[in-house]
């Protein structure tokens, strides 16, 4: 197991934060260019590794970034930026690059920055439940050390300049994920979803653009980072998640009324009953059975399982990470087996 | 509730006879009808009439059936008729039946006689497992003693005359109900059932002729009864269960090895899972799930329940036994409510 490989089994995203029965995670992140070297996409060899021996450079004087928590994702096996990519620490496109790709990574998983990704640097901070406002604070305080060392890209009209257009201007994206099962049942969440768009906002899936919404996850962000100042923006996607919060508990509140409520009970009681028991399951199926349990939960089901559980199985049952937890290449049968059996012993009750 | 209603809530259904893995129970009955009266479906009322009252009064000597063992339809509710079909002592037809229909039926429930059914009387020897022989030597002493108080309509060829031809002759049918989940997982099946016709055997589903095979039980019978004595029909019936015994406990050997064996385990204990854990379940649903749990049981899997109960859960989720099980009328999913309650009682670890 790599160095830069997550200690913790499953990280940050079991705690629980503000809102955290429908805001799983709140997440920011900058988009910025080095000067003078042209975007990745473009696949200049020399670019690449110059950027990458830049920012791997600068970054060694971070206090955040301690020795281990710097890599180059050639010195990474798949499988571990699989796990990274599982954790949402870094993109399925970083986590394809085995050339000039990097990581930073502080102890806490909370921090990761991407290097030559879509742009040559993406700095992120993360968090349990909806904090965009904590994450911003933090990120904005890595962000100004860095512009100190780095000479960005930067446009007097466009801002940040960045390889695609939508990430002009500030660079900045503020996105939460949002469990919204509630809205899911009552087939609301169309109508909102596309309501979103003409707030200028984005809805994507658990593993983000072009992803389906797995579990009933759904990730909002800003749709374009141009012509608003960093706070607006990130008022913005709060303002939004908030009011998908009422939404969402005021769904529940309507699927707990009779007739519903038996429907609902017994869907989670039955999602219970399956994850206590199956002896083979896929991940999309568990995904699904688990939103039911934390939909029980707040619906306030003794279910006999916490939310920091719930947070915490829908990381670990995830291919790579059963992979790592066995030691060993997995069949697909095996693996469902695995995921099976991991998910019958912390739900057991 | 009625006098004629059983009281023991799931009667000998609950008890394992031989071969029990595969036989739930076997029964014999003799279709026999009284000189110079028409058939039932011929539906003249004095004849009728006649029939039950004579009958009835018969059937007051013999040791048996003693006062509130006899009874006549229109005397029983809907509900108890109901009751009685589905613990497979009456025929659909009887239950249906509230004008000249009749019932003996002694205390153990294991000797029903039916009055004006399709036949003027239809008398059964029943019980738990592979009896056939036992079931027999009950009922050809209940026909001798019969014989000798009602004249039956007999002729030197046909032997006793039937409403229907096929009872011609013994107006014997012997019948097994069995559980057939490995010939059914493994396709096998079809096959076995268009070969028995061939052998002169008919096969039915759980509530009898044309009825679906519920929870993987058929119900196998010789198909005709002339032309035969009682003893080869009732061979003919008992051998033929035997090699279904063995077909059924070999296909569970080969699906309780790899790789069907996960499979398998998975479906089993998944079914498990949600009888022990839904809040509203159907009596189609709840009849694979049980029958997933019969088959698990006899791999050898620890599913913390007997067969006992088994048999037990499948007479009493049946909707007339829950209906009076809660002492009032139910909405479906009330009943389904119901079921699923009593399931999860009977079933919890």
């Amino acid at each position: 197991m790599s160095a830069a490989t997550p200690k913790k089994a499953d990280g940050w995203f079991k705690e629980c934060g503000p809102h955290s029965s429908v805001v799983i995670s709140s997440r920011v992140r900058l988009a910025r260019n080095v000067l003078n070297a042209s975007f990745p996409s473009l696949n200049k060899q020399t670019d690449l590794k110059n950027v990458l021996d830049t920012v791997l450079k600068v970054a060694e004087a971070h206090p955040l970034f301690k020795k281990g928590s710097i890599q180059r994702m050639p010195d990474l096996s798949a499988l571990d930026r699989q796990v990274l990519m599982e954790r949402h620490i870094i993109s399925k496109e970083l986590a394809a690059n085995d050339r000039f790709g990097g990581l930073l990574l502080d102890e806490t998983e909370r921090t990761p920055v991407m290097i030559n990704e879509e742009d040559h640097v993406r700095m992120a901070a993360l968090g349990p439940g909806l904090g965009l406002e904590e994450a911003w604070e933090r990120l904005t305080e890595l962000d100004d050390w860095m512009g100190k060392r780095l000479p960005w890209s930067y446009h007097t009209s466009f801002g940040f300049l960045t390889a695609c257009p939508t990430n002009c201007g500030t660079g900045l994206r503020a996105s939460t994920l949002l469990h919204l099962p509630a809205l899911v049942m009552t087939n609301e969440i169309h109508n909102i979803l596309q309501g979103l768009s003409r707030l200028g906002l984005a809805a994507r899936g658990f593993y983000g653009e072009g992803s389906k919404a797995l579990g009933d996850i759904f990730q909002i962000s800003n749709a374009s980072s141009l012509g608003k100042n960093e706070k607006s923006l990130i008022r913005l996607v709060q303002q939004i998640t908030l009011r998908l919060v009422k939404h969402e508990t005021e769904a529940r509140q309507r699927i707990h009324e009779t007739p519903w409520r038996v429907k609902t009970e017994d869907a989670v009681f039955r999602s219970l009953g399956i994850l206590q028991n199956a002896r083979q399951i896929g991940f999309e199926e568990a995904m699904t059975l688990l939103s039911r349990l934390r939909l029980g939960l707040h619906l306030g089901l003794d279910l006999g399982v916490s939310l920091s559980t719930l947070n915490s199985l829908t990381i670990l049952t995830q291919p790579a990470h059963l992979t790592r937890a066995e030691g060993k290449d997995l069949s697909i049968p095996d693996r469902d087996a695995a995921r099976a059996a991991l998910l019958r012993k912390n739900l057991a009750r």
